[in-house]
Parts: structure tokens; C-alpha cells; sequence
């Protein structure tokens, strides 16, 4: 038995990955991107069309639990990110929540002015940011990874960072970083997007204010689905999103006609929530049931640095220092002609994604990858570019989506 | 042949009924609420999940147009509002929506510091601008419709109207109040909530700057559905929402630092768009395929014509006053003891809403609705009166969603 056939035979998430419809001949290296179908989502999604839709009708909005989904949903997330139940939620997306918990935070520190975040961060962080301060009449600074606590001085109301960077899959100490903040007086907002299902998160714990996280990649929510937020126990009262929908008022149902913010996470809620999205997203979340954190951490650090091990030994390739420690669940690894090479690859069956011009992504959730993954991905890399296909003209660069 | 049976057999929208799954016996006047299930789209969702997502995984992107879907859809949605197709996009919540439009709105009109609107308009409509209000430092002014017009002095930056009232369906005339509007050198956005895919609707015709509407309600999108958002050719160099995410981007896979709007309405997109929720949005503008919506608000009106005179003949029972001419495709109809009689007649089968405290809200879409349905629906209202079996314990109060 090779080395990585071993490890799958011990591995205890093994049996996760029958939680999946993952089609057959395919090596899937993209769940940080969009996490694979849950095998019993289908059923689950037919029975919420035909019942609870087609036969229940606006019934459904109380006899099947619709109204509550984005709190039961998010109470059922809060335990993945270390967070009590009542301070999570499900509704719209990351870029929105971001606005939502930024718009809170300017708020509670009336007269700072900055919101203080890292250069390289996933841009939508940044393009929300723009977007509220110029509404708000603040100012975004951006600053590399290294001078971000020396950045922290008595102007900076927020600082919003990424837990695991979107490329280098580096972790910020999210205790150590909460702390700095909270002794210059700002609060913080997390961006859990490649952390939330792939690594063990303790907002709760580590003195987050704020945090938004992706429906759509660990939590194999489906394409687009829901993000969730967070909002500490001890923010509930002070915290006032700018974005203010019916759904999040103390009692949509009275039709008041003025604004009065529900109790908690609630709050953050605005319109009316996307019900099939959510069935999805329940679905997907549910994938994690059982599942010890740590463990899958513990996992996809060794996939991710076999993988990488690998392929540092083919020819042009050139792989991104592996950072010390615990880091996200993908890794990057650079090529001239990554483009090609990616799409080459996609055409071989093995599938992660790109970050241009010349980088290679590839993710490794404990659910769903196995060790042979690893083998089978490293094997058709090498193939590629051997046998110098990625040159042919078919795998010239198309589509919108890289 | 009863009159309401022969007006069934004649009318040419009677197949389009077909198009839908209603449960047996169910006599459906809350389309206006929740459009029912479209027939085709257990079987289209089932291959998106199986398909689109299980095999095709991250590669759907761009090979089933999961990208371009918000454009796509939105086409499809234009004409239903007098639009042209690059007009209109489908994202987000129609909250959401309003606060977009109304921060480009604000922008576009520095230094007049009101937003104008209806007092008695839907009241998340109004949260949202006391939320927008609060952040942009300008004022909500909330007046009685016949004052709207004499309101709208050199401050006003945005009219915010709902075309079609929630409770009255009473219709503003889009093209006099977008010219009183622009007469003051203030800018209009419409919520279309209650009229698109229920009346004949003509944003460009009528001058137009900005809309939001619904895709859950006459659109059949499904609960939750994404709503859709317009914006007029003129504005689409000017407009700059405040709610800037990656999606409204105009290269959003070069990831840029800096946010630069897409061109025309795309840039009212955010966050990554709800694919399953979008296809079933498509289920349901699909449709409106071939369908003549002069001839839909006319059945509509009738239908709500002839339930308003029977039931203003039931005892204790009191209907509005009809509006004159034109007027949305729903009714109100009051009784002391609205919320027991309503439960009273879901019970039997017959499901409107509630608006409390003593309104009955029914709603007559013409693609599913049968003028027979008006007299099972006047039959079970006057039976449940007559038996009293409303103040059964069974029918007091309970649930969140009235």
C-alpha cells in the first residue's frame, strides 16, 4: 500500500466524503471556491419545492419554520465558528454583511475616522469598504500584513481582516489581533471566508466583535448561497447595522412605521430571506455534523503540505513559502503559463482555480479530499506540463470566471 | 352556466394556469404574496443541483452562464416592466435594493439633503431610508400621498413611491409623478412590489430614474426570491450605489485593489449571485411567457371588482372603496375580527393575509387565478361568518407571519 493509500485507510473523516454527490473520474481541488453537493440535498430540496412550497404555500412561512431559518440556520453554523447560537445569523452576502457590521462599528466609535485593513485582502473587502466610507465620510487604509498593529492608532474605529488570506492561506492570530485593537480602542471585523468549515475558528473565544463567513466554500452551501455574520453577545444592544430591512425590527408583523432593531444577531437581518438558498445551505452545514474541527484542520494541513512538497520538485513550478504553523486548507502554486496549465488540467479532470497572472489554487477540505487526491492531482501536473499539451490551443484562456 | 363559469370558458389567460403546481382544492388568493410553484421547476432545479452543481462544480461559472444570470435574468424581467433589457439586473432583496438606488440617488443630487416618500408606504421601505438617512446625513420626509407633489421643494434629492400600495392598491401615475419630480430637480425610484407581473408597467415610458420589485410575489420566484433593480439608460454613467461589492465590479476577476463600476446595471450587483435561487426566479418569469399584461390587469381588476361587491354584501364585513380606474391586483377587505376569520377560511382552503389589525388582504393574479375561485372565495368568507365557527379556540392568534 503507498504511503498515501495508508493514510486514507486511517483516516477517520474518510466517511465524510459519502456525504457527497461528487461525480466519478474527477479530483475536485476547488471546495475553497465552491464546496461539492451534499448527496442529500436533492431529496431535501425537492420536498421544500413540492411541500412546503407547491402544497403549503405562505402557510410555509410559519408551519415549516421559514420565517426563523436565517436564526436556526445560524445557530447551527455558530458551533463551526466557535461562536453561542444567538450570535450568528444567515442572510445575504459576505460583501453586504460586511457593510452591515462596518456600518455598526463607525457607529459605535463616533468621531474615529479609519478603517484600517490589509493591502492584499480579498478585494470585495476592500471595494465595500470604498463604498462606506465614501457614504460615511471615512477613510480606508490599507496597510501590508506586517505593519497593521503599528497601524492601530486612535483614529481607527474598525479594523476588518481576513482570517485565512484568500492566496497565501496565512492565519492571523485572531486572539492576539482582537486584543491589539480592542487596546487602541477600535473593534474588529473578521472575514471567515477560507477559515469557516476548513479550520477551527473561536470568535467567542478570541475576542472577535464582528465576523461575516462564506455559505458557499467549506460549508458546501451551494453556488452563491448565503453568508452568515456574527455579532458578540456584548454588542448585541450597542451594534446598529445601517442596513435596515423589515426582517431585522423587533416585530416586522406590526408594519410600524418606524425602525426598532430586533434583540441580538437578529438585528442584521434586512430583507426577506431566500428560502430554496437556505434549504441548501442547512444541507450543507449539515455536512459538518459529528465532525471534530480539529481534526479536519489537522488533516488538510497534511494534504496541503504533501501536496506542496510535490509539486515544489516539478519543473517551472514554483511554490509560495509554506506558512509556519496552522494555515487555511489551499496553497498556491505559480506557473508562467498558469492559466494554461489550470485549464489543461480542468480538461484532465483535475480541478482547482486560478488568481492571475500566475498563480494556481488548489484546496484541500477534510471532507471531501482524499491523500490519493493528492497523488492523482501531483501525477496530472506533471503530465501537463511533460507533455507540454497546455501549449495546445484549446487551452488558450476563455470564459469570464478564472 | 354560472356568469363566473362562463367567464372562466372565455378567458384566454385560462391556460396559463396550468403552468403551475396548485395544490387540489386550495382556492390561492395570496399570489400577491407568494406566487405558487411553477409546474416546470421541480425538474429544471433537480438538474441544476445533479448537474450544474454536482458535476459540473466550480466549472458551472461559466459553462451553464451561472455568472452572467443576474443580467440574463434581469433581461427577461425588462419587458415585464417596460424596460430595456440592460436596464434591469436581479440580485439581492428589494430592501437592499432601495438603499443602492437611493445612496446613487443621494450622490447624484449632492447637497440637497431629503428623501421624500409616502407615510404609509410599506414599512420597509422606510427603514431602509432611516437607515440610509442616518449614515448620509440626510432627512426622511414622510407625507399623505395627496401632499406629495406640494412636498417636493428644492431640497428633496429622491422621491421614493410604491407604485401599486400594499394595502390600497391604489396606483400612483408613474410618468405625472416622475415629471412633477423632475420639475424640482429631484430623482424618482419606484417600488414595484405590488405591480410587476400584475399590471402593465412602463419604466421607460414613464421617465423612470431608478425601481426595485419583487421577485417572491407576482413573479412566482419563490419565497425569497432575488429581487431585481432598474436603472434608466441616462443614469448609467452617474449612478454610483454605495453598496459596492466584487460582482458590481467592472473586471471583478482581475482583482483590482481599487472598486471601478461595471458598466450600465450591473454595477447595482454586490456579493456572488444565488444560483439556485435565481433559477428558480427564471422558473417563474418564464412564466410570463406570451403573456399580455393588458389583458392580465384587466382580468386582475375584474376579479377584484367582483369579489369587492359580493363581499361588501357579507355581514359586519366593510371593503375600502374601490379605487377608480386603474388599481393593483389585490383588495382589502375589513372585518372586526379579521385575524380569526382568516384563519377560519385558510382552514377551509381558502388562503389570503392578514394586515392587522382588521384587514384581509386577497389577491387576484391573473395567471392563476379562475373567476370561479372568486365565488368559492365569497361562499367560504359568509359561511365562516354565519357559523361563527371564528371564535372557535382553534383559530385564535398563533404564528409569527400574519
Amino acid at each position: 500500500m503507498s504511503q498515501l493509500a495508508a493514510l486514507d485507510a486511517a483516516d477517520p473523516l474518510a466517511p465524510a466524503r459519502a456525504r457527497f454527490a461528487l461525480p466519478p473520474g474527477v479530483v475536485y481541488l476547488d471546495g475553497n471556491s465552491l464546496g461539492p453537493l451534499p448527496a442529500a440535498l436533492p431529496e431535501r430540496l425537492a420536498h421544500t419545492l413540492a411541500h412546503e412550497w407547491g402544497k403549503g404555500l405562505i402557510r410555509s412561512w410559519n408551519d415549516a419554520g421559514w420565517i426563523d431559518l436565517p436564526v436556526t440556520l445560524g445557530a447551527a453554523i455558530a458551533p463551526i465558528v466557535g461562536a453561542e447560537p444567538d450570535s450568528v445569523v444567515a442572510c445575504d452576502s459576505v460583501s453586504l454583511n460586511l457593510f452591515k457590521l462596518a456600518s455598526a462599528a463607525l457607529a459605535m466609535r463616533a468621531g474615529r475616522t479609519t478603517v484600517l485593513m490589509e493591502a492584499s485582502d480579498f478585494p470585495t473587502d476592500a471595494y465595500v469598504m470604498q463604498g462606506l466610507a465614501g457614504l460615511a465620510g471615512v477613510t480606508l487604509k490599507r496597510v501590508p500584513r506586517a505593519e497593521l498593529v503599528a497601524a492601530l492608532d486612535d483614529d481607527v474605529a474598525l479594523m476588518l481582516l481576513t482570517h485565512a488570506h484568500y492566496v497565501s492561506a496565512q492565519l492571523h492570530d485572531m486572539a492576539a489581533m482582537s486584543e491589539a485593537a480592542h487596546q487602541a480602542g477600535a473593534l474588529t471585523l473578521w472575514d471567515l471566508s477560507h477559515s469557516a468549515g476548513a479550520l477551527v475558528v473561536n470568535l467567542d473565544a478570541d475576542g472577535a466583535d464582528f465576523a461575516v463567513g462564506c455559505g458557499y466554500k467549506f460549508l458546501n452551501g451551494g453556488p452563491g448561497a448565503p453568508a452568515f455574520a456574527y455579532l458578540a453577545r456584548r454588542h448585541w444592544e450597542a451594534a446598529q447595522p445601517a442596513l435596515t430591512g423589515w426582517m431585522g425590527h423587533a416585530r416586522p408583523f406590526d408594519f410600524a412605521a418606524d425602525y426598532a432593531p430586533a434583540a441580538g444577531a437578529r438585528r442584521l437581518l434586512t430583507g426577506t430571506p431566500p428560502i430554496l438558498a437556505m434549504r441548501a445551505l442547512e444541507a450543507g452545514v449539515a455536512t459538518f455534523d459529528g465532525i471534530d474541527l480539529a481534526q479536519a484542520e489537522a488533516k488538510s494541513r497534511q494534504l496541503v503540505q504533501l501536496f506542496a512538497a510535490g509539486a515544489a520538485t516539478l519543473p517551472g513550478v514554483r511554490v509560495d513559502a509554506s506558512p509556519q504553523g496552522r494555515h487555511g486548507a489551499h496553497v498556491i502554486i505559480r506557473h508562467a503559463a498558469a492559466r494554461r496549465v489550470m485549464t489543461a488540467l480542468i480538461a484532465r479532470g483535475v480541478i482547482g482555480d486560478m488568481r492571475p497572472p500566475d498563480a494556481m489554487r488548489f484546496g484541500f477540505p477534510a471532507l471531501t479530499t482524499r491523500f490519493a487526491d493528492v497523488g492523482l492531482a501531483l501525477t496530472a501536473i506533471e503530465q501537463v506540463l511533460a507533455s507540454g499539451e497546455w501549449q495546445d490551443e484549446r487551452f488558450a484562456p476563455k470564459g469570464v470566471v478564472s
